[in-house]
């Protein structure tokens, strides 16, 4: 794109978007995404554009380990609240995805009643990088669809890594998803991402398995309640996505979270703690980026590692060596 | 120092320290507290002869809010260990002792009994700097406590920030005392502390309270188990420190912890896992520290915060500014 026409196609591209349009919102995703130079000064000239159409979504969180049901419940919640006159987009962060060969949340297939709305708009994870970059480019996303008049962001994650925290940082709420079981299939869990959830569901509480999950609530519940306090235990309910029950009060129970947050000024308070460690994050990375790209440290720091995990040097001296060179 | 006699001074202090000699300790421990320069070296140096003697001991973490009892505790579990022929090294990461002008964990009267015995040692937390550096000087304060023949080092903190994380990196099992109550208690503690515990307590467990606790012992035995999955949920204990009730149990859930991890090797990746970690903490510590004490920097950091807080540009095109710099 020749530097003369860059400005008049960033706002032709700013406009559409701005009005909605879901090509325009996906191209624009593509810009954030690309890792070529010159698309990220043309990501940034945009962002800065639309950024003061942006700030109005509830931006939801969803996380649960496999087989937690996580896709059948996107598609059925984000199709119910399209139901509600809203305009739904979905985001997904899994920088595993690009370990496993491909994006298994990038599959359309997954939400197939949702893709197909007009109202919704689902976006696969992006497929490369490290967790830092998905990250970026995921919160850039979010801004993004935002400025298209979206009124609920879900970001979607695996629910066994990292990526729970990076998601807790840029979202309003943070639901999690449960089965109802002995507690195993909680193993998958990383420790402290339960501690991130504001909103628990115990998924596939229908059929036989009705009782199950509701007994399931009502320990979770006082287990919570012990472990958190009262006032700062997050609800948790039920639902079944393939009986399309309790779906409602998964919502309710979200946006009256929300609500708790707003009314408190809480909400705004968080957002802006949320960009200012979102700055910090950048810059970090970018610091270690460079740092760790020189070759002189790339070359040496497989050994200083050897050496400081058999106890040969301490880590001070190691630190002192890597920083030397 | 003259350089000339350094190497000779630093070698007696090596030779004496791992003799087991307390002032030797106490004055390698004043060394790798230093802030300045020549003495830092000289830490490094001694760190690096004692090396060799380090990584014998039983690394333990004790946490839980002001009120739990932490100090009377450690004082009658430090003296038990000593009746049982164990040299016992208590240090402490309070990095907010230096805001509130005087060390708390610091004042030896804390811990009466134990400040008295010849086979312990009693050290104050480091009263300055950032919580990056008290770590770091608490760390190399362990490894010379090893090299001096503790047979169990104490880490003890305040349980309501982020030194928790920090002490859990550097230990082999994380102890976690609690009051018994209705949750109340818990909500001074940070969220994600509790699952780093490898061993929960009940402390005051006694008199009246008795009943309470026990009760407290089962409740949160049985959260645990739902939360965290019947293998990896923590031991749950009562204990009294002023009738002297549990204290063996708790020591035994905490060698017990300790021999599976021994056991299955996970002991030596666990600690190989935090050296590491150690080491990039402190590069990154560094090259953050560098990067934001750039006059520039400095100057310009409080205006790019305000306008990414307040939404007017970005964290990246703040980012980008920022490292424009």
């Amino acid at each position: 794109m020749p530097d003369g026409s860059e400005p008049a196609a960033l706002g032709e591209l700013a406009r559409k978007l701005c009005e909605g349009e879901r090509r325009a919102l996906a191209r624009a995703i593509t810009l954030v995404e690309s890792t070529r130079s010159d698309h990220q000064s043309q990501a940034r000239a945009l962002l800065d554009r639309i950024l003061p159409r942006t700030g109005r979504a509830a931006r939801v969180g969803i996380s649960g380990v496999p087989g937690v049901g996580k896709s059948t419940f996107i598609d059925v919640f984000g199709t119910h609240l399209v139901e509600s006159k809203r305009r739904v987009a979905v985001l997904a962060i899994d920088p595993s995805s690009s370990l496993s060969g491909g994006s298994i949340l990038g599959d359309k297939t997954r939400m197939p009643r949702l893709t197909a709305l007009e109202q919704a708009f689902v976006r696969p994870s992006p497929s490369q990088g490290s967790l830092g970059g998905v990250a970026r480019r995921t919160r850039e996303a979010l801004l993004l669809c935002e400025a298209a008049g979206y009124d609920v962001i879900l970001i979607e994650t695996v629910g066994v890594g990292q990526s729970e925290f990076a998601v807790a940082g840029m979202v309003d709420v943070f639901l999690l998803l449960m089965l109802a079981g002995a507690g195993d299939e909680l193993q998958g869990i990383k420790r402290g991402i339960l501690e991130l959830a504001d909103v628990v569901a115990i998924t596939k509480a229908d059929g036989a398995n009705l009782p199950r999950a509701e007994s399931a609530r009502a320990e979770y519940k006082a287990a919570l309640r012990l472990l958190r306090g009262v006032d700062s235990a997050p609800d948790v309910v039920t639902v079944s996505a393939t009986e399309q029950r309790g779906i409602d009060t998964v919502w309710d129970s979200i946006l009256q979270h929300r609500q708790r947050l707003e009314a408190s000024g809480e909400l705004t308070h968080k957002r802006a703690r949320q960009q200012k460690a979102w700055l910090h994050d950048l810059v970090e990375d970018s610091l270690k980026e460079r740092f760790f790209a020189q070759p002189a440290v790339k070359t040496t720091l497989p050994s200083i590692e050897r050496a400081v995990e058999r106890g040969e040097i301490t880590p001070t001296e190691g630190a002192r060596r890597l920083l030397e060179l």
